[in-house]
């Protein structure tokens, strides 16, 4: 796990990372992207998922704005990147929420080979049957102990589980790794779990493994919302201030600020 | 009508503001939600706009990029927020521009029990039968007298009519209430006729009326503008400023600062 | 040419821009039409672009997240907006990239009459059938030479061809007019190529030609740019200030500022 060398590399080859995500965020992840040094592209349409994925060096598919058609799209790109060996992250927004969420997020998790099941605890806990508050698509806390979840989680659908909260727990089903940072003005604009999955993709376009990618986009994330939070007046200037971290990561130093266990 | 003890409640209680809005805002409009102290959702699909609303505190309906399936999901949730009690918001974004956005309006207000109309002078005057000035979706100044206007919308379309402008007028048909706050640079961005509308869902969901919180809420966003307004170098700057206002209102002192007659 | 006098107009006029363009961009390319003084509405219904298209002083067509619902509104838009002398600008996001994008810029090449084709190198490379590097849908540096490939687009489209990049170069086939003023940050973040494409559509709809509109708001951008870069400590803050500069642009002084040749 390195996440200052993941971050060198990134940066070098620029992978294009092909997001199918909601219309919430999109600005907000493709700007994500960007920031961190890598290509983010948006394309949702069955006409050209197939084609499009075969570029990029990962897929992240977000389920925050459904409807039937970009189900398909992403199930057909999911499983073109499957044939390629191109690695999918799968952001499960409001799993729990509704039942067609949930039911989307499992068909997801059936058919295609996901990676990194990146999403909050409610929502990772809903697909691996635990019951959890979900209230719409925030999080609204940890709902228990995120780190057996994220174990629990990996081991039954068989990814590695990125559980994200105050403290964030990654799991391979064997190992699980804990992350302290980050800050609580992350919680207080929307699509930061949709960058944070944006930005897993991006670190396993280039990681070791989805383990280690899965941990070290989440130690940069974090430290750029550290460093975000320190001239922030409120959201507005936090979610700007965001942007001008993450460009301004610094691979030389990001290591020994993680703060990981 | 106490819109500092309405701010504290919603910041209490965190109720849920299901949005079907436009694709151009809802990033904005889920931050401003998410700033004032309330949980936004965004979601569209026909598969799960009852189950979604159902977990809701109010319903905000916005047309301002309206295609057929989106008409069908707007009808499919106002029925369902009608049936639940929970309060529905209207935002005819450009209502006069296009019949289709005209006759889209006036089906949404046929077939649900709407509580707060909130739009520009223009559209509410359409939609009463008014000969009005619309050009495409942007607020172009106020037309003839909008405190009428207000009452007789409100009293013609059963509905309380929040008519935003340079002054803000809000009725119920009988009482007008003129709103005063706010500040020259809310027209300079886009999207904050639609943020006022989602912060109106964010009212109804704990105010004692409709007419209370479509008030208290046009008192909180102009108070927002104005502290905004303060450091802003121009619209981007400005944009940034209007989420950490949001955030930093003081239900204290919210209501001295109510420029209301 | 006189880049100060459009502005001028075109603040004193405020023509409707209708823009059918990506979700990533649409806020961005709304505020960035407000910010310089124009009026934006996004339509995409095939219901009601005819009707909006006729409202409008220019159409900006944006392929960035196609489906076939919103190809077919392009070309009935476009077609409308052909029949009233209304001017098109076309931007062809990602031609190249994807078999469904080159396919569909050509064909709204083929049945709309374009005034102003405004792309990166690849993509317009891509459209004329000179091989281009072209991954995903951001700019990755300029592709040979652009002059030349400005010229050759708009003798063999029957456009003008806006080609940008460091150097921005515009033709008609004839003269070709090249552009030196931005910043490198506007490559940091994602929407402005669409941007400055919006901001086309904002020209056309008052220059004295589409040659003439094209080169103005290019220079007006970059102005914005370089003004932005001044106070920018990173994408995000630079994001926000260029939406403060294109409010603050100065007709008495743009000209003077632009480095054309």
């Amino acid at each position: 796990m390195n996440a200052g060398r993941s971050l060198r590399t990134l940066r070098e080859r620029k992978p294009l990372v092909h997001q199918i995500t909601n219309y919430v965020v999109m600005n907000e992840t493709a700007n994500a992207t960007l920031a961190l040094g890598a290509l983010p592209v948006m394309a949702h349409a069955r006409e050209e998922v197939e084609e499009m994925v075969a570029l990029a060096g990962a897929l992240v598919l977000n389920i925050g704005t459904l409807s039937p058609h970009w189900v398909d799209a992403m199930l057909t790109a999911g499983r073109a990147a499957n044939g390629r060996g191109i690695p999918v992250v799968l952001d499960p927004v409001g799993a729990g929420a509704t039942s067609y969420r949930t039911d989307t997020a499992k068909k997801i998790l059936d058919e295609v080979a996901v990676a990194v099941l990146r999403g909050n605890a409610g929502e990772v806990a809903t697909l691996v049957g635990v019951d959890a508050e979900v209230r719409g698509v925030e999080s609204i806390g940890d709902s228990g102990d995120s780190a057996e979840l994220a174990r629990a989680a990996a081991r039954q659908l068989g990814v590695v589980a990125s559980v994200t909260g105050a403290i964030d727990h990654v799991s391979d089903g064997e190992r699980i790794i804990a992350i302290a940072n980050g800050h609580p003005l992350l919680a207080a604009i929307t699509g930061t779990g949709c960058m944070s999955s944006a930005i897993t993709g991006c670190f396993l376009a280039v990681a070791d493994s989805p383990l280690d990618g899965a941990v070290e986009a989440l130690v940069a994330f974090g430290v750029a919302g550290e460093e975000a939070a320190r001239e922030a007046k409120g959201p507005g200037s936090f979610h700007v201030a965001l942007y001008d971290a993450l460009a301004a990561l610094d691979p030389e130093t990001l290591d020994g600020r993680a703060r990981i266990s």
